[in-house]
């Protein structure tokens, strides 16, 4: 048997998008839309990157009942067993145990890329390469790999990997996980080249996240345990056993409950291009500006004395702005924000604030 | 017969209001739209206004056909005779010539109220009352009357009317029309209490503006003398007839063509409150403000920082708005205006940039 055969793709994309609301909404959030005016959408591009690096059939999308219809829609080519709809929104740790679960009671051998859905990457040829060493990394040694990127500007809005011992090649051990530095620090980091931006791209074998899990989360490996392997195999069983026992899982993050505490804990160090797409002033940044330094997205312009604008406009919609200089102006399914780029990190906020007057219509 | 029986009220309702682009449009203009939140629009605004004064089957709508299903879904209680359709725009001088053909070939005897469609006002008791006494003059007599408007303000967005002799009561000869004044100017003319503000509501009896017509714009006059009375009396004929003669006529204002001309020119001096709703300044400055000095006009505003604004937003939308100060921020109908207050001088230019960038569909 090929060793590709028991490779696995685990595409996370249960997200609701809230920092890019209104545009991303959590009736449709940012990797459901085509938010780089591609023709394909942010999950769509997800799965064009990975399809060919492991068997169709061994892809797998988790993510909302909610959006099970857009998946669908986005992914036709999925077969029904392909897509796990997680009952509740627990983070990141219970998706991945579930999927290490799902994927261990197929194929004891497996290993597991395991990605978000909604970042952007550049050069995909090397990020097939970048995935095909860390599959061989992985499947050689009881190892938690995750993928760091060199890092091209001293960026504030990125957790940071510190490289400690180099293995082989782009692999080293983790040195430590840092928080998202200021200003000052993220100038160190880039200066000291030993840390690398954090990109929530993980490689493991089936049988070491199980382990880690097992070690470091007991409470979550307890629930999935709990049930056979039989279970896992047989999709109607496996989803009254989730429905019922996923709920009761604590909600944390793996990088928080398992990256940070094991000692197997790897990283690769990869130069694709990556953007997490977390911020509009990311988005900004990385899009093409017109000739007044203006941004738009999916949408008509028309601009007098503006400049560093971001305008996303769900429609066939013409906007006309006046004397606007560096602000969000984002207007979709009934909600128009307009708010100052310094102030984005401000939006989660707003959205609370208008659940709070006028309930979740507007979420 | 009673007095009230030869009394007739045209109100014009075919104006474009491009001024409150996007929010009032070419194929929805201010006069239909519920501008201030009142539940009616201001053409019903204006019906209820003069709805007891003349009878009921005295009430003319002067419109363009683009806006028949508007007009006859928002008077439901009109006959079909009594909204006469502009097959072109040629400005107020052909518009009140037709009526006043129209209203003279079924009664000789008829006196008329000429009216704009969307202008706001107030105190409908006095308006009511002057109205009244405005017909009484002009049946006295052959007259051209206008209602000049009390000054409050100095306002630099009228037209003025100079008073002359006083012929009785709130009656006096015109002395003179006057453009839009600088402030300087305006102020000037609000101290000498000589002043009042133009507010382009007219009486006269039908055969008073016949004969001004005939006399000031005779191409005019010639182009409707050119049908029988009994052409207006027969809805098809009439129909027919302006359809083929109404293009030909010259467009011109009646206040340049006539009333600037005419010697029996008079003007009534009233105090009922009053808007022309021409401007998005004039809207803010008389529409009630929330605690941020912020005006909102048929959505719900969440606003940060921000002050001075007036807000108009067509459908259940939420504006989310953060560090923005006396700007219009105004969504229609797949457009978006963000523009500040003091450059609203700006929007005509902008339609016609939009047209000449996307075509058409904006407008």
């Amino acid at each position: 048997m090929d060793k590709k055969e028991h490779r696995y793709c685990v595409i996370m994309c249960g997200g609701i998008g809230s920092r890019f609301w209104p545009y991303s909404r959590a009736r449709l959030p940012k990797q459901f839309i085509d938010f780089l005016g591609t023709g394909r959408t942010l999950l769509q591009m997800s799965y064009d990157r990975i399809r060919d690096l492991v068997p169709h059939s061994n892809i797998l999308i988790m993510t909302n009942e909610r959006y099970a219809d857009e998946v669908r829609a986005q992914l036709p080519e999925l077969a029904a067993d392909q897509i796990l709809f997680e009952p509740a929104r627990r983070n990141t740790a219970p998706c991945i145990a579930w999927a290490a679960w799902h994927v261990a009671a197929r194929d004891p051998e497996a290993s597991i890329v395991v990605t978000p859905s909604d970042h952007l990457i550049t050069r995909e040829a090397e990020f097939t390469r970048s995935l095909l060493d860390g599959f061989d990394f992985v499947e050689a040694r009881d190892a938690l790999l995750t993928l760091g990127i060199s890092p091209t500007r001293p960026e504030t809005g990125y957790g940071y990997i510190q490289v400690g011992d180099q293995v082989e090649g782009d692999f080293s051990k983790v040195k430590t996980f840092t928080e998202k530095p200021n200003l000052e620090l993220a100038k160190v980091f880039l200066a000291t080249g030993e840390f690398f931006w954090n990109s929530g791209i993980f490689l493991w074998t089936a049988a070491s996240i199980q382990r880690a899990i097992r070690r470091h989360v007991p409470d979550i490996a307890a629930v999935f345990d709990s049930a056979e392997p039989a279970t896992y195999r047989n999709p109607a069983k496996e989803r009254e056993f989730i429905d019922l026992a996923y709920p009761g899982c604590m909600s944390i993050s793996i990088d928080f409950s398992v990256m940070e505490k094991a000692d197997n804990v790897f990283v690769e160090t990869v130069t694709f291009g990556w953007n997490d797409l977390g911020t509009w002033s990311a988005l900004y940044d990385l899009s093409p500006k017109n000739s007044d330094t203006n941004v738009t997205q999916n949408c008509n312009v028309l601009s007098y004395n503006s400049s560093g604008n971001i305008f996303a406009v769900r429609g066939e919609k013409l906007v006309v702005v006046d004397g606007l200089e560096d602000y969000i102006v984002a207007d979709a399914d009934g909600v128009l924000l307009i708010c100052p780029k310094a102030r984005e990190q401000e939006i989660k906020r707003m959205v609370t604030d208008a659940r709070l007057k006028f309930g979740d219509k507007y979420e």
